[in-house]
């Protein structure tokens, strides 16, 4: 019995405000799905090299009054990355909360705009501690 | 900014359970992580041949009271299969509800003992109709 990893599906309330900030994450649209009669669009966005990894967000276009605000249900997205310390500066100066900074320049958490926990990994050893990351607390929870 | 995809993180209440549901669906072990100071255990799981797209089932040994019993915050888990039938009927021999049964013999839903919702997808083209599967209602949601 045969199977084969498709995606990591998480619904959204605002499709452009998730798109941008999975872009900032450094993600790309692998593929769209607009359907007139569901009313409703899939996007699938994934790492540059990794198209079989995508997520796909969910909209619907009239709304979907089932989103919580907050879940402990689903766990998070999580994505290695090049240097831990540039992304989370690149996403704080659009407005992305960091979560839990990258204290020990290795880990970090934000969230997307529907509340959906997003780690961030360093790839290799983690970075030397580096101001503003070091000393900064943690905001909310992730 | 290069970024790579490492897995989807779940809260498991019952990490027993929910090993034997992914393994049912034919996910294996690629890592384990019991935290004795932590108090948590880590279980990467993934389909064969594909060790790089985990789900990772978090198991927190004192429990985790924020563990809603469902949620629409997060979407689902996709999975391609080889047989959506045969593996249908194994999941349903073992005591899985299949919430969305294969009546085009192209798409399921089940959940997880958590209700983490996961879908199936045939690979391939869809199969010929089939009972009792072709006739059988939805149960609950998914």
């Amino acid at each position: 019995m045969k199977l084969r990893y498709l995606h990591t599906m998480v619904r959204v309330k605002d499709l452009d405000a998730s798109m941008r900030f999975f872009a900032l994450l450094g993600l790309e649209e692998t593929k769209r799905r607009d359907d007139e009669a569901g009313r409703y669009t899939l996007v699938f966005m994934a790492p540059p090299g990794q198209p079989d990894c995508p997520v796909e967000l969910t909209y619907n276009w009239d709304g979907d009054d089932g989103l919580p605000s907050d879940s402990r249900h689903f766990g998070h997205l999580a994505y290695e990355v090049e240097d831990i310390y540039a992304l989370c500066q690149h996403l704080q100066d659009n407005g992305v909360v960091i979560n839990r900074p990258p204290r020990d320049g290795h880990m970090a958490f934000v969230r997307s705009p529907d509340h959906v926990s997003v780690e961030l990994l360093q790839a290799g050893p983690s970075l030397a501690p580096q101001e503003p990351w070091a000393s900064m607390e943690n905001t909310g929870h992730w």
